[in-house]
């Protein structure tokens, strides 16, 4: 009923992109699962997991808003004692995960949405993103 | 363990809520399932589904809020190539999904809280809903 | 395959922070799954469940930043018949839960990943957080 795989993905710096939809794809396919969900978990207090198209100009303009949303410079405390108290937040506003079905072996997504890492921390990191496929 | 189950929605126009929670509920009970989580997947990648008091005042406040957030009039790149930009960020931000508790076949929601389709696109439209209900 | 635990909480006024991660853990032990995820569910709305570090001054950043988004001043209609327009809009964007992984009984948090419930409401309140392990 669970089928659980874990992923290496190295970002490059501060809101990088990375379209984690193939690899979902095929954790789905790997489990030999007909139906279910697959939960999709950034594990880092400083990225996230949303859905968005995969369009280069979209994917702009979510990095202007993000960063009019939760801006870079601010009056915060967390910063006294690091440098990336916006890295934190932004990530909490747009949550670690999201939980996506499948049906037939296929994720139910829309044409235009994919399922993306995002990098919201300062810099270059190694992040690990958990698939956990649900299903029979 | 899992029930799916799609259904579709006709929404009016932008920023049109649906409330499905009598359908969240027809599904959980039809799955004859006693506990588990049933997921809520918005199929579209300009519409989500989140949870809210349904009350009409309460609705056009947050009409008004998310229009101030994610702004319809804005530099958007991507609406060089579309004219949708701030439906595709306002859906990643508010996500396609809830995922949702039942206990003795019944959903452990809250008094005032009911589960909303919110059509984000600039039109009318149809949209499909993934229900999938895990549980025993 | 499925464990359900219901916790009561005591919030302490508006926009505190209650890290359930302790409670979470505890669940998964008790369930005695080794693998799958847990649905972390804020029954009310006008709360939430979010993933965050636990570091004083980025919970009071949070704080500041939320009150930004959605002020807590503002031409609320929903304000006509109560007085907590803005708690159920930041309980609508923050949303009412997370669905975190677990491999080999432990939780797969990141260091600074807590999972915290957020009483937006103006007011002390007794909250229900509902816990559904799936697992096996």
């Amino acid at each position: 009923m669970i089928f659980s795989r874990k992923i290496e993905i190295s970002t490059h710096g501060e809101l990088d992109f990375i379209d984690l939809t193939p690899q979902v794809k095929l954790a789905v396919s790997d489990s030999e699962f007909k139906s279910g969900v697959i939960n999709v978990f950034s594990v880092g207090s400083t990225c996230s997991v949303i859905i968005m198209e995969n369009e280069e100009g979209l994917v702009q303009d979510f990095k202007n808003i993000i960063n009019e949303i939760v801006p870079a410079k601010h009056a915060y405390k967390h910063n006294e004692i690091d440098n990336n108290a916006y890295s934190h937040i932004r990530s909490s506003l747009l949550k670690p995960e999201v939980t996506v079905p499948f049906s037939d072996g296929n994720l139910l997504l829309g044409t235009w949405q994919q399922i993306f890492l995002v990098e919201l921390d300062v810099s270059t990191r190694k992040r690990i993103v958990s698939l956990t496929v649900i299903g029979e």
